[in-house]
């Protein structure tokens, strides 16, 4: 079998990952996140090579992540709706890899000045669930092939 | 400036991405969520070289993400707290890829049978919260350069 295209794959996931290109993508929308718009200033924060810092923003405007106007380069509401997914990255290392006291940066409601809350997969009532209260099913826009994965599980 | 290396960024974001390698070992992680667990029944999913398998399963057992047991490859509680980034990567596709009603797969609560809610970044209160409601700081684990780079913010 050759190798699958992510963007050929019927998954929301694999999707996700093709529009987003690599990792270094994902560092670039971070320091959007953080206010950062010019060229230059990515390119000082990242510590990244210039053709692969622009190949990285003609990606992100192509996917309508950054919006140019100007000089600069701007979330669009596609690009803003990363920040559960930032925010995901960001929890699971904070638990896992730094440890609870030793996180990097801490992020906070500005208005109450309080830390925000992990975030969690719940049900409707709020209630957290694991993988295994999980159900997955074939979705309106299941291909053949997902439908049939989903019908063998 | 040489290329810096995400494992010596001093930021949750880049280590997590660190660890999780490439988009492919996030595809694997994905299929240990849906319950594989067998070098060929991975293979076979993602239609992936054995190499670049071997590898990516190499990666997250050292990462403890996964364990191997037998010829098992097994969720850790790190590697089950991945939860909440995989949902935010469908989350994300789902809304701003497929659409509403072009869902390739649907994840239900199994006891409730109810379509879970999506992930949402909130303040204590349950509000959800946009990147100007929120303020980033230097934490206990910061560098000498993320506490700069928070002051002069």
């Amino acid at each position: 079998m050759g190798r699958k295209r992510f963007s050929q794959m019927n998954c929301g996931i694999a999707q996700a990952l093709d529009a987003l290109g690599d990792w270094w993508t994902l560092l670039v929308v971070r320091d959007a996140f953080f206010g950062t718009r010019r060229f230059s200033d990515f390119e000082k924060s990242l510590g990244i090579a210039k053709n692969i810092l622009s190949n990285r923003l003609a990606r992100l405007v192509e996917h309508e992540i950054f919006a140019k106007v100007d000089a600069e380069y701007r979330l669009t509401p596609k690009g803003e709706a990363l920040l559960p997914l930032l925010t995901a990255l960001r929890d699971w290392s904070d638990e896992w890899i730094f440890g609870r006291g030793a996180e990097p940066v801490i992020v906070k409601d500005r208005r109450t000045n309080r830390r925000l809350p992990k975030l969690r997969v719940t049900d409707a009532d709020g209630n957290e669930l694991t993988r295994r209260e999980l159900r997955t099913i074939a979705g309106p826009g299941a291909s053949e092939e997902t439908r049939r994965l989903f019908q063998r599980r």
